[in-house]
């Protein structure tokens, strides 16, 4: 294996039938959006651009995809970025690592992800060979954090997701994950010796596929940073209960910090998680992809804060990362 | 579409059972190499190792694949690699596009690779989507020159393929072609205005797949070089019988051109493609690696008579690239 390997952000894009349920998640409003999401996602990291997906993900107010800022911070760093495919309903036009993930079905039934097992195994052994001496994981699911709900309260933790919509739906995730629980004769906290069961009852093939590479790069001496928000908490969760017990990292964005509705300190406490939360300043920029984030659109997603931080780290001015997002983001507007 | 996309190399890496016939291919002689060499080639050229293939692919006489030359190039040059799934066998560790394109059957079959239609299209629409200025296209299929011999009759251009066995098995590859128009109830040349159905029949999954990225890069205004010997320049030959007319440049290696038993210069000329030949001058090179295609074993594949034409482009020393490819053969060496 190469010692050079550097840095590589992993993205893990797949899909959950969780996310149709009306009002959860800012994708599931439109039907073809919610289906291309994380194709298109996996796309615009590893272009700039979409190239089979019909439409550049974005919320009805405006505010583009975190895969715009994630993309800047590649293309300012020239990070390696590996896609995995974690239960695509779409082909994507990204070219992406197969690990066996089928797209998950609804949590409300009884065993909505049975290709768990198996991706995690194969994520795992991939996680394990992959060139790197640092991997970064991020994810793109929509959907996703109710299934992230649903495992925290499988394996007994707190359970404080956050949400790409300005108002968490709250309520009807926990109504949601209390049916699938139910379906699947779970009580809460039963699962909490086997992360792979919470998974395949309660998650979907992203949480999978994430634990499953982070494990293989842990058992191997790589540096993990888990970049993402409550679902990145998660697969740190499911880490924990398989028994990874050494120092953690999950690096995300200010805007979930600030979310008042979950509480992603807590969740990083619990779970020994060394927290880095980086704050883009995008109230400082004037353009509405950006702007939207501010008032608590998206928030987090495809690695954003793990890039932030890796920008940080590498000092580069914010004010050029919003630069390149801006750039980045008027040439996708541009696309016919 | 960014219009600074710069040269990307594509490799379509596929299968097809005609390779299990006796005598026929250098990977053949071992079924576990045939099955993942080339999602192998795909590692090496992604990552400069193996990750999920079980071996680095060699002769029994110590020829490492092309992969490790076409890699040297990609490193030194920084240039942007996609791998397209042109019906792989095993899956591979590297990342993929998917355009439905299955494991191609023996040819002796009447119907051997259905999927030709579906995968040629789908290539199309990525090829035409994909950013770059100019596609340069490789292949790493075993058996891939059979059943180009079989395409070329099919559309009744003359037939004189290489061989990665230094002693090309010439006159089995006839009969195999035979046998397999027999079988599809085809004369030479019926095929000549349908090449889609001359691939379907006579062909593997990797030549309608590159033929179809090819075709899509074109009508997009892209630079397209075929990089490879007779296999490329049966995707050529594809092109001329689907109607393309413009300039087509097919690149390489000096291997090739000195297999007295191919004439790749009679097929570049009959098709009116636009010949580079490169010689990587491996006799100056002391190493196994490099020595053993000086005495016609691999000739070429994994697209490295197109990556040794854009080196010599780019004004790179010849030297500087032996020094890379044996740098990289002494890692892979030393694989547990």
């Amino acid at each position: 294996m190469s010692t050079d390997g550097g840095t590589r952000l992993v993205l893990v894009a797949g899909s959950t039938r969780t996310a149709e349920i009306d009002g959860i998640s800012a994708a599931g409003a439109d039907e073809s959006l919610l289906a291309h999401t994380p194709a298109a996602d996996a796309e615009i990291l590893r272009y700039g651009d979409v190239v089979r997906a019909p439409e550049v993900p974005q919320s009805p107010t405006g505010c583009l995809t975190p895969a715009v800022v994630t993309r800047a911070v590649v293309e300012l760093l020239d990070l390696d970025v590996t896609v995995v495919d974690g239960g695509l309903a779409e082909p994507s036009g990204a070219p992406t690592v197969t690990v066996g993930a089928r797209p998950g079905r609804d949590v409300r039934e009884q065993d909505p992800v049975p290709s768990a097992p198996g991706a995690f195994e194969a994520a795992r052994q991939f996680g394990r060979s992959l060139p790197a001496d640092e991997v970064v994981i991020g994810e793109t699911i929509p959907g996703g954090t109710t299934t992230a709900l649903g495992v925290l309260r499988a394996l007994g933790e707190r359970g404080g997701v956050s949400s790409s919509l300005p108002e968490n739906p709250v309520d009807q995730k926990e109504s949601v994950v209390e049916e699938g629980l139910t379906a699947s004769a779970m009580e809460p906290g039963e699962a909490a010796d086997q992360p792979k069961r919470a998974v395949r009852r309660m998650g979907d093939p992203v949480l999978a596929v994430a634990a499953g590479v982070a494990i293989g790069a842990i058992e191997t001496g790589r540096a993990v940073t888990l970049a993402g928000g409550t679902q990145l908490a998660t697969v740190g969760a499911l880490l924990r209960h398989a028994g990874i017990e050494g120092p953690l990292s999950l690096a995300t964005t200010s805007f979930v910090d600030d979310d008042p509705s979950a509480d992603v300190r807590g969740l990083a406490a619990d779970l020994d998680l060394d927290l880095t939360v980086t704050d883009p300043a995008f109230d400082r920029a004037d353009h509405v992809a950006m702007e939207r984030f501010v008032v608590g659109e998206a928030k987090e997603g495809v690695g954003m804060g793990g890039a932030l931080a890796l920008a940080d780290r590498a000092e580069l001015d914010p004010a050029v990362v919003r630069d390149r997002v801006a750039a980045i983001a008027d040439d996708l507007a541009f696309e016919p």
